[in-house]
C-alpha cells in the first residue's frame, strides 16, 4: 500500500521546527511519505541536535523524494540566506523563508504534487520583520487557496473542535458572532469529524455565557444568535444539538456524548483541548481545498536548538492529515 | 484527637442532597464530625435510596449530636411541609427549605457552635418559586455575614482558582474587571491556598484577551487593567505572576509551576476546573468570616432520587472544610 505524500514545512527555523521533524522523523516516514520543505543546513542541524542518524537529501521536484527512516528528502523552496538566523530569535530572514516554505507547500499541493501539508510553526513576529503581516498559518493558506469558509479546529483524543472566532480581543467576539457565522463552522465540522473519526459527527454547539445564560439571566446570544444557528444546523439534517454550558459540555464529550464541539472564541476551545490532549494536540484547517493539519504549540524560542522538544504533536498532526487524505483523493476522483 | 464539627446542608430536598450526604456519611464521619442541617424524611429517603444501614436523629442543638457510621445527627431547622414536594420537580417549598438550612447554618457557625459548613446543592429556580432571587449559596452567605469581598474558588488536585467575575453576561465582564477587582481576588487565594494545600503560595494571573492579547494586537486589559494588578500583589509581597494566556496556564499549573491561578471569568475557570478534576472538585468561598465549602456540582434533577449519585465532591468538600478549620480555629484563637 502506497503511502500518502505529505509536504512538512519547516516553518521558523530559529524555533523548534528543524528538531522536532528530526525528532519525530522514524514515525512520519510509517505514518506517510514526508518531504520536508525548507532548509537543508538547518534541516541537517535537526538531525545533529536530535542525534537521529538520517542524512538530508536536496530534491528539485517531489517526484524525486524517496523518504526512508534514513533519508530525509527536502526540497528548499526560499533564496533567503539563513546563515546568521539565532536559534530562539526573530529575524526577517527566518520568517520571509517561512512564508516560502508555506507558499510552496500549497502550490505544490493544489497541483496534486502532494496529498497534504504538515505545518511546523512559525513566529508571528519574524513574519511581521519581513513585512508580512498574518497572524499566522490560516490566514496565508485561506489566502492563497481563494477560501473564504475555514475553520480552525483543535482534534486530539477522539474529539475535534472548530472555533467561530479566533485571533481577537475577547471584547470584539460579540461583533463577529452571528447565526451565519456559527452555522458555518458547524457545517465545516460535520463534514471534519467523520473523515478523522471515522464515525457520523455528533456535535454540541458551546454557549457563550456561563450557564448558556441562566435561562436569558446572563446575556441573550444564546437565543438571538446560536440558539438559530443549531436549529439550521439540525434542519440540515446535522447532528448537533446546543448551547450547551461550555464548563460541562467538555466533559461531556470527555464521557463520549460528543466528538464535535464549537467553540465561539478563542480560549473556549483551547483552555480545554490543551489541557485534555497534552501533545496529542492538533491544529487542522478545515473548509481548504487542500489537506493542511499542524502541530498545536508555537517555536518554542525558549528551547530551540536544545534538541528536547516533543515531536508528539507533529507526528499526531501527520495522523490526521494521512486519514484526511483519504477523503481527499476520494473526493478529487469523484 | 478531636474532629472539627461540620454542618452539611442537605439543599433543595428534590436533588441529590439527601442521597450524596448518605452515600457519603461513612467517609464524612473519618473526616469530621458531621451533622446534618435539613430534613429527616427527605433524610431517611436518602438513606433507603443509596442503602445505607444508618439512622437519622434529629437533635435540638448541634452539642447533643454525636456521629457515628450508624447515626445521622441532624438540625431540622425548616417550618416547610415538604411531603409534597417530588425528586426533580421545582418547588417553592423546597426552595424556601434549602435557605432555611442555609441560614441556621450561617448563624450557628457565625457563633462558634459550628467549626465550618460543607453545603449539598440548591436549586435557583426553587429559591426563586420562593421569592428568594439569589443566584446561588455564594451571595446568600456574603449577605447574611455582611461580607463584601470574598471569592468563589473552585479547588482540586492541588490547584484552586479564584474568579474575579462570575455570573454574569460574558459582555458584563468588561465592566467589571479593574485592578483594584484583580487585586482583590489575588490577595483573597494567596490567603487561602497555604491553608488547603501546605504551602505558600504560587499565583498566576490568567489574560483576558487570546495570546494575551499578542502585545496588544487582540485588545488592551492585560497592560491596562490585568498587568497593574498584579504588579499591585508583587509590591505587597504576593508570589504573583502574569498576565498569561489562559489555555497555557492551566497546563503550567498541571505541570505544577502554580497552585493558585486568577480566571477573570466564569467559564475560563470552570472549563479548565470541571474537566481536570472531575468528582473531586469543590467549590470554597474566601474571604467570609466563617469556613465554607461546597460541592461543585448542581442539583442534578434528573436522576434526583435514583441512587446513583456521586458522593465524591461532598467527600472532598468535607475534607476542604476540615483543613480550613484548623486555620480559622488558630485565628479565633490568636
Amino acid at each position: 500500500m502506497s503511502l500518502f505524500r505529505l509536504l512538512v514545512t519547516m516553518g521558523d527555523v530559529a524555533g523548534i521546527g528543524p528538531e522536532i521533524i528530526a525528532r519525530g522523523w522514524p514515525e512520519l516516514v510509517r505514518r506517510c511519505a514526508p518531504i520536508v520543505v525548507g532548509d537543508p543546513s538547518w534541516m541537517q542541524r535537526g538531525v545533529q541536535t536530535t542525534g537521529i542518524v538520517a542524512r538530508v537529501q536536496t530534491v528539485g521536484h517531489a517526484d524525486e523524494a524517496r523518504a526512508e527512516p534514513g533519508v530525509i528528502p527536502l526540497l528548499a523552496p526560499s533564496a533567503q540566506d539563513l546563515t546568521r538566523v539565532q536559534p530562539g530569535r526573530v529575524s526577517a530572514e527566518a520568517g520571509r523563508a517561512a512564508y516560502d516554505f508555506l507558499c510552496r507547500a500549497i502550490d505544490l499541493t493544489l497541483a496534486r504534487h502532494a496529498d497534504g501539508i504538515v505545518t511546523a510553526p512559525l513566529h508571528k513576529e519574524g513574519l511581521r520583520a519581513a513585512g508580512l503581516p498574518y497572524p499566522g498559518h490560516t490566514e496565508i493558506l485561506a489566502e492563497r487557496t481563494r477560501t473564504t469558509e475555514f475553520a480552525m479546529v483543535l482534534y486530539g483524543r477522539g474529539l475535534a473542535v472548530a472555533h467561530v472566532t479566533l485571533h481577537m480581543a475577547l471584547r470584539d467576539v460579540f461583533r463577529d458572532l452571528s447565526p451565519d457565522a456559527v452555522f458555518e463552522k458547524i457545517r465545516l465540522l460535520d463534514q471534519l469529524v467523520p473523515q478523522v473519526l471515522n464515525r457520523p459527527a455528533q456535535l454540541g454547539i458551546a454557549a457563550l455565557n456561563p450557564h448558556a445564560s441562566d435561562g436569558g439571566l446572563f446575556g441573550d446570544e444564546e437565543d438571538s444568535l446560536i440558539r438559530p444557528a443549531v436549529e439550521m444546523a439540525q434542519r440540515a439534517g446535522i447532528a448537533a444539538s446546543g448551547p450547551w454550558p461550555a464548563d460541562t459540555l467538555f466533559v461531556r464529550a470527555q464521557r463520549g456524548e460528543f466528538n464535535g464541539i464549537i467553540a465561539m472564541y478563542h480560549d473556549q476551545g483551547h483552555i480545554a483541548m490543551k489541557l485534555r490532549c497534552g501533545w496529542d494536540l492538533v491544529n487542522i484547517s478545515a473548509g481548504l481545498p487542500i489537506v493542511r493539519t499542524s502541530v498545536a504549540h508555537g517555536t518554542a524560542y525558549d528551547i530551540a536548538g536544545h534538541g528536547t522538544a516533543d515531536a508528539g504533536s507533529l507526528i499526531a498532526a501527520a495522523d490526521a492529515a494521512a486519514k484526511l487524505a483519504r477523503f481527499s483523493k476520494g473526493r478529487n476522483a469523484a
